[in-house]
């Protein structure tokens, strides 16, 4: 009975505290973000209506997650803000990390009733009111300019939790090959680990990407690889056509993405080098790709040696295990693919393209060289067979 | 000290009375629903910023789906409005979905600013600001109650698009075995096609599934499906523990249950009858599963009986596809399985279920007959084996 009184007065204390909160709130005109609850210094697992964390802490009681907590020690660079990048940011604000940093090329406004901000500020909007415990720091830019790069660099290396230090991870949410080429160049210099995120224009496949400059292969280091559409090719996309889009897949993308996030920030489960997503077939296909030796950006070549020397000074034990993988050297880019398929799989597999697990295949053409005037043949879900890719850069 | 609890809890309900109409004030300031944008007649194709539709039908221009439009003809009824509930519906909206009837017990008040909405409510105003142009049905009950099924059951029958023709499918988010079971009857006896969904009490495991009544097994048929968790059992929820939840593992599921009710109404792709997801090492098994002849549920056995006489009914090149699949019958159940691994991976399965897939396991045991006086042994991820059911039920 004593325990029941004092809930009920926990209760009556925390309504009239939000009762006060709504009135200062609507007095001030509807608040300017973080009006949905109070900030929570601490996260606690126990199990009240109040208490937003506590599904999220219940991870640790069933052995899922040693360290809940540590979630609010980690800020995360979001790059691109529209149907993946969006629900990516709502996800990881949902989830309590500690700061989020947005960046965005504005070209139209958000939903109708926050026109007039910039996509990134209504999302910063959005985002506040959802969880008021994380930090936002918005950036409305093309990040391809030399201008804003350089900025871009800086608060990759400057924009985290405390500032001066890094970012923990960055997410390319982009949709376009300038833009990922950007982030993957920034990224081989500061070598910092990030993940790519991508969906097809036909918006019925998708895929994630984990990229750590000198262990995996970077975006220089190969074409790009996506799903297989398994469709007729010839209804694919031409340039300067709208691209189509689902929810649906925006969100299996970012769900895989973000949950991507929290088995490599918490330290759990298998974290995915690649996973795509056939939504025509239901299937997964997952892969690792090793960095390739002759890769066009020094900097990711830089990397390289620089892990080849942290694993040579590793206890002998566990370079072992990195010498048992299993490596192809037989394509013309020196690409390593370290398959998750079966044999058997592989085998079976009809894709034009040699050492690619079964649906996957090249997602771009490679960029040509500067001093090339061949016109550019970069387009999305080209549906060029690799061998195709190898007779055009021959003939450059 | 009686009367201290009771004065104490007037007080609580006259603050979350006085809070809820602060906040709904607050939240209808920016109009009641459909304030986002005008209603638009018919769905266009035409790129313009205020065409939520252009991008939707792309997936007409690209190949991927033949009429795109046909979405605004379907009406779905979805039960239960938590995790997997609420995005789906909100998928379904923003793709333009004819009618969404929502039905949820009201145990929780939604979002901080909605309390005092019930779930439902608080949904349905989200979500005509989303899109104006579905039509909503919102009840707030429990469906398991005699009255209240009655009720669900005449909505299923006659809340379609055009009232008095039936939904075109009913969509399970609910969390529990008894209203899974309630949506599996009502579905049974009206021959009702209808798409399961669930998500592990530990947050990392989750599935859906596909029934058509008489076609492919229903809840009634065998215990439940579940992606095997692949961690230790031992950890797993007890009864009355808080259950863990994830905003990532959530979209995922919501994210592929939409796709499968999209791929089944538009008619494209492949249908999946079972997709499960492990989180912990990004894995995906299906399959699907024929009808139990023993099934306990009459109007199960009546559907197939139905189903039977219609594909003797087809032309005979059909029913010997029919035919062809491959049919398991050593279980106690009779159920047979289908499975879409390959024969290798089903040799490698090491789990404790014969003839289920790699990665699939049951969910539950199976509820006992109503005159056995054993105590109700139902719990969702017990992680028993078939065999141990099965000696179980020997024993009843």
């Amino acid at each position: 009975m004593a325990e029941s009184v004092e809930r009920l007065q926990r209760r009556v204390e925390e309504l009239e505290r939000e009762l006060a909160q709504e009135r200062s709130q609507r007095a001030l005109g509807g608040g300017d973000g973080g009006g949905g609850r109070a900030r929570i210094e601490k996260m606690s697992p126990e199990v009240v209506d109040s208490n937003p964390y506590s599904r999220l802490m219940a991870l640790k009681r069933m052995g899922i997650v040693s360290d809940y907590e540590k979630i609010r020690t980690f800020a995360v660079a979001i790059v691109g803000v529209g149907g993946v990048g969006s629900v990516t940011a709502e996800m990881l604000t949902r989830c309590g990390i500690g700061k989020v940093e947005l960046a965005n090329m504005n070209r139209l406004f958000f939903q109708p009733h926050q026109a007039g901000l910039s996509k990134v500020q209504a999302a910063e909007h959005t985002l506040k009111n959802i969880n008021p415990d994380v930090l936002f720091e918005v950036h409305n830019y093309n990040i391809t300019t030399v201008e804003n790069f350089q900025h871009f660099m800086d608060r990759i290396s400057n924009g985290g939790l405390e500032e001066g230090k890094p970012v923990d991870l960055v997410l390319s949410c982009v949709d376009n090959f300038e833009a990922r080429m950007a982030i993957n160049t920034a990224c081989n210099e500061l070598g910092q680990t990030w993940m790519e995120s991508g969906v097809s224009e036909n918006a019925v496949s998708g895929h994630i990407q984990l990229i750590i400059p000198g262990e995996s292969a970077c975006f220089a280091c190969a074409p790009p690889l996506v799903v297989a559409a398994n469709i007729d090719e010839k209804t694919l996309k031409r340039e300067g056509v709208c691209a189509a889009s689902l929810p649906t897949t925006m969100g299996v993308v970012a769900g895989i993405l973000v949950q991507n996030v929290l088995k490599f920030l918490l330290n759990f489960g298998t974290v995915s080098f690649y996973l795509g997503y056939n939504a025509m077939q239901d299937f997964f296909p997952t892969m690792s790709m090793k960095p390739n030796p002759q890769c066009d950006d020094r900097n990711c070549r830089k990397q390289q040696e620089e892990y080849k020397k942290k694993v040579a000074a590793l206890p002998k034990k566990e370079v072992v295990q990195e010498e048992e993988e299993i490596i192809h050297e037989d394509n013309e880019w020196g690409i390593e693919l370290v398959s998750e398929v079966s044999e058997e799989e592989l085998k079976n597999s009809s894709g034009p393209v040699p050492d690619l697990p079964e649906g996957i295949t090249v997602a771009y053409t490679v960029p040509k060289k500067q001093e090339d005037s061949v016109p550019d043949v970069t387009v999305e879900d080209s549906g060029e067979s690799l061998e195709d890719l190898m007779a055009k850069m021959k003939k450059m």
